[in-house]
């Protein structure tokens, strides 16, 4: 009898989602190299690949693409959202928001893949209106496009680049799924319940809020603007390890290696070549070769959070806004999990605790 | 490597809270039997127990009672329970409420104890509130009184009797804790990644909402509710036996005996005598005498939220409020065994999922 500290090593479920193999550096999706994802196919083709187990042919696809921009919402939640203090934690905003969703819509487990798709539609009105509330800009739900990232960055910018379309859907891409983190967990056991899809995702969240978990990609960024020029890095770099601080956006529990992730984000952050980011991807390269340096006999490279931050900044996109862009992109590898879940039938969770307590008094 | 079901037999955290013999049908709050704290102590005295390990002396009790009644919530949490359609789940109603409160409160792991007193006078007031909004009554802040079920009662009826206080701040006790169930493993999971502790009971809220696993009080009254007249007992259970349907608020897990807790609920529903659960309560006992003899043998016996409805109807709540009486109650549990987990470190919760999809292929 005894604990599974932090469940590590439990299994949870199998998963035919997503296959990470730590040593060598590679993350599939159904079977496909995400590298390989990310250069051929759109948001939307990975969205279904992860909930119908293959790619679309080009009917499929046009009602995915259909589907997943039903990006209507009950005004109510966006009177909800006003409804919360105007520096309310973005992620605790999204949190409130698909509560509240609950209450409207029957997302239950019958036609599961089409309401799935259904609430990634939602998560974007959610997304981009937590931004335009917190920037006081008057409110806006997406309007349909050719695809999901261009619908979803016009509502948040109306004005938008070719190369910052295709940015915001290889970010999508790459964050949409990594196996059971402890989000994951929190929608399993929510699903595992038969409660509905955005009471998973709003439990996800509340796990993603935690200081442990998200945030990870706002704090590396926040280390190049603390940096604050190329020339800087070698001595921050040196007093962070002084001090014994860890360095944000380095190490990863599984990838010894270079994540894949990183490698593509680093492109990404390259080929947008911002005004904006362009300083701090100059610093964090800097900062990769340091580390990099550094860090080599210890196996501790860039992880996905240590571009991704430059991406989402130089598409146009403040700090706190890159967490809730994760999980937006999450939202699809939550509700392809807790299908799965539940269609392969696990049943309720319920793990046990083992009683250390006082013996038995009396009051 | 194989799947745990369910986190079935997994052992997630040690607990010095709730001690439970299913065999002998013992269920014990630190150490002290249920049916002791239930005769001798106050809700608040059990609170100050789970959360401090032992009964408050009377200057630690008055200090619990005045925190635990700080009953005041900002009025945009208000404002966003009526947002919501007056035909919404009562358990969404409270996960959107906590969720919204996780923006207004920085309730975090310092101090802990008061943060979770505090949290929990806040539950009193959103779950009377519910029950004010779908009744088209004005909402009303509770006003502290002796106790934490009184003012909690007279913020939803107005006029209160004293066996009624009795009933309820017995109910708040027998429903507090029980180790591990689903709702609180989410709970765990959000409380793991240092998130706030609206943010967990919002997600244990999530999995309660569930078919699955809240709202067994509530099938079990509604049974009683079609049965209409003890003299159709016999014949309503002989037609759920031939259906191969289940008695609803018959069986457990963990106990194989009677449940000590049903022992207590039937006794108050006795006490209680109320016009409103009369005929009701003899359905029930006919009902557990023909249930008891036909499941002898399979030693399967009524379950706590058997009579528990009876006595929430009794009291005077409709139906759709047996959930959120639980919830309310139990928003202790969810809370002490969360500071237990974070105390105790027990790190970050992160299962596996095992890979068993598609090979390697190409775009
Ligand atoms: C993600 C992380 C927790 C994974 O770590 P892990 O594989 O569990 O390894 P540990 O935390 O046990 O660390 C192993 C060793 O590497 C060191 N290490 C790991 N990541 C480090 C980092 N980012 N900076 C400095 N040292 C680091 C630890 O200090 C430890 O050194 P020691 O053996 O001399 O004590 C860790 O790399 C980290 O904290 N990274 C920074 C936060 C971050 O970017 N998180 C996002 C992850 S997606
Ligand atoms: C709570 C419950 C799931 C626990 O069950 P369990 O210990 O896991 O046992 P199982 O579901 O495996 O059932 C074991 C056997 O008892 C029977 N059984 C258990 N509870 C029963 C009930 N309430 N009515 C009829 N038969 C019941 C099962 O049909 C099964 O019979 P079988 O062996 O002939 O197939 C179950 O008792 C139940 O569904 N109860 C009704 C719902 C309820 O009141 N839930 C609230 C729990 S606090």
């Amino acid at each position: 009898m005894s604990v599974s500290k932090g469940l590590e090593n439990v299994i949870i479920k199998a998963t035919r989602l997503t296959y990470i193999d730590g040593e060598r550096g590679i993350l599939r999706y159904g079977g496909y190299d995400i590298e390989d994802l990310v250069n051929n196919s759109s948001f939307e083709e990975v969205a279904y690949l992860m909930l119908y187990g293959k790619l679309p042919n080009s009917l499929e696809l046009r009602k995915v693409k259909e589907r997943i921009q039903d990006f209507e919402i009950p005004e109510n939640v966006i009177h909800i959202l006003e409804e919360l203090p105007k520096d309310a934690d973005a992620i605790a905003m999204m949190e409130t928001a698909f509560s509240s969703l609950s209450s409207f819509y029957n997302a239950y487990w019958i036609g599961p893949r089409e309401r799935a798709l259904e609430v990634i539609g939602k998560a974007a009105t959610i997304v981009a209106n937590i931004y335009r509330i917190k920037e006081g800009m008057p409110t806006r739900i997406p309007e349909p496009s050719e695809s999901y990232a261009k619908s979803f960055l016009k509502a948040i910018f109306s004005d938008v680049s070719d190369m910052e379309i295709k940015a915001m859907n290889a970010s999508l891409i790459l964050y949409a799924d990594h196996e059971v983190p402890a989000s994951t967990t929190a929608d399993l056991i929510v699903a595992s319940t038969l409660s509905d899809m955005y009471s998973c995702v709003a439990a996800a969240l509340s796990a993603l809020k935690g200081p442990l978990h998200g945030g990870a990609a706002e704090e590396a960024f926040k280390q190049f603007v603390e940096i604050g020029d190329p020339s800087n890095v070698e001595a921050w770099f040196n007093k962070v390890i002084a001090e014994k601080k860890r360095l944000m956006g380095f190490g990863h529990r599984v990838y010894k290696t270079y994540d894949p992730r990183s490698r593509i984000f680093k492109k990404l952050a390259k080929e947008l070549k911002s005004e904006r980011g362009g300083k701090y991807l100059e610093i964090a390269e800097k900062l990769e070769e340091v580390g990099t340096r550094h860090f080599a006999e210890k196996k501790i490279f860039p992880n996905t959070d240590f571009y991704s931050g430059i991406v989402f900044y130089s598409i146009g996109f403040p700090i706190y806004m890159f967490t809730p862009l994760f999980a937006l992109s999450r939202t699809l590898g939550w509700l392809a999990h807790a299908i799965e879940y539940v269609e392969d039938d696990y049943g309720m969770i319920r793990p046990r605790a083992l009683y250390v307590g006082s013996e038995k008094r009396s009051f």
